[in-house]
């Protein structure tokens, strides 16, 4: 399977060389992120897509100095909702009734149960359940960019409390979940391109239960 | 690319015929899942693969009876670790020393730095830490499956503690996080099959930072 090469070939890498990925790539890798499900439909986040050079080198910092921030192309900030509020479900439910043509009562009441239970919740308990929909399609960026030969290193070492500050996240109502940098492996710096994939055996991973 | 094709084809499929997912398929389903990154590359979670019909019909009533959990061929559940302990964290540490041939000062006091934080913090933010790590493969597996043909339904509306209880999990460490029925829709009974797929718009998704 294709993925399968794609996803071997992958790794993080740990140096960037600093040529600029074209518009189309990163247009493909953000769609792959689009297109990711998420629980309700609901799509509980937003990416920001950082080119400006002084933006990276202020969150270098904020994530132990790791070179990948400034020698990346794109540095791609996937921030979740800081919570579940009725207007954000409702503006995912009636877009669904605008491109779908119709009103579906079973829809409605799914509609009814989460707005009677959503945002009653422990914001942190919501941004939780966001931050994970915002890790399904931060996966799928990985996956995509690897199909575009583009490396990606998922960082979440970082002081999310910090770039939420510089980047004005929580006036939008978002918190960063984990950042993603999308360059190229600059091979001659990078002291992990060279070493062998390391993952546990399926025996670890998996049990059967037939 | 031809993975935004196969993002473009899945759907969540409310209803499955029955039908057995080849071996190999599966095989290569569980592979992306285990190819997928992970913080510090723990890998904090397993899979339970489960095809035991009577197993499958105790589970659906704690996840609102949702027809898919029977009439799936497979059924994922991807359980994440209670809460990262030194062992854990040393034997995937050792595995990577193994593997790679030799021992590297960095990465041995990057072992220190997560032998001194993780197992002191609260488990809850360790399992959700974790959590998010299996999301990431739960997201990998999804798009594996499209490219096998097979339909997947990602499963967050169900009762964690029963099905631990079920499954014998805690007894393990474990702590499932969420669900992934594979199979093949059954396009007659399935209310979504032939609904138009709805994403929120790019411009509502991304935000330029240059």
């Amino acid at each position: 399977m294709e993925l399968l090469d794609k996803l071997k070939w992958r790794y993080a890498a740990k140096a960037m060389n600093g040529k600029r990925i074209p518009q189309e790539k990163i247009d493909r890798i953000i769609e792959a992120a689009r297109l990711a499900p998420t629980s309700s439909g609901l799509q509980p986040f937003e990416i920001m897509v950082i080119t400006n050079q002084q933006i990276k080198e202020s969150i270098k910092p904020m994530a132990w100095h790791q070179s990948v921030i400034t020698d990346c192309s794109h540095l791609l900030v996937f921030a979740a909702w800081d919570t579940y509020t009725a207007e954000r479900i409702n503006k995912m439910f009636d877009l669904t009734n605008e491109i779908r043509g119709f009103k579906n009562e079973g829809w409605e009441n799914y509609r009814q149960m989460l707005l009677d239970s959503y945002p009653q919740r422990d914001p942190e308990e919501n941004f939780n359940h966001a931050a994970k929909q915002a890790y399904i399609a931060f996966s799928q960026a990985i996956a995509a960019a690897a199909f575009e030969g583009v490396d990606a290193t998922p960082i979440e070492g970082f002081d999310p409390t910090a770039v939420d500050r510089l980047l004005g996240l929580n006036e939008k109502g978002l918190r960063s979940a984990v950042l993603l940098p999308l360059g190229y492996r600059n091979t001659e710096a990078d002291w992990l391109v060279n070493l062998i994939k390391v993952r546990k055996s399926t025996e670890d991973l998996v049990t059967l239960i037939d």
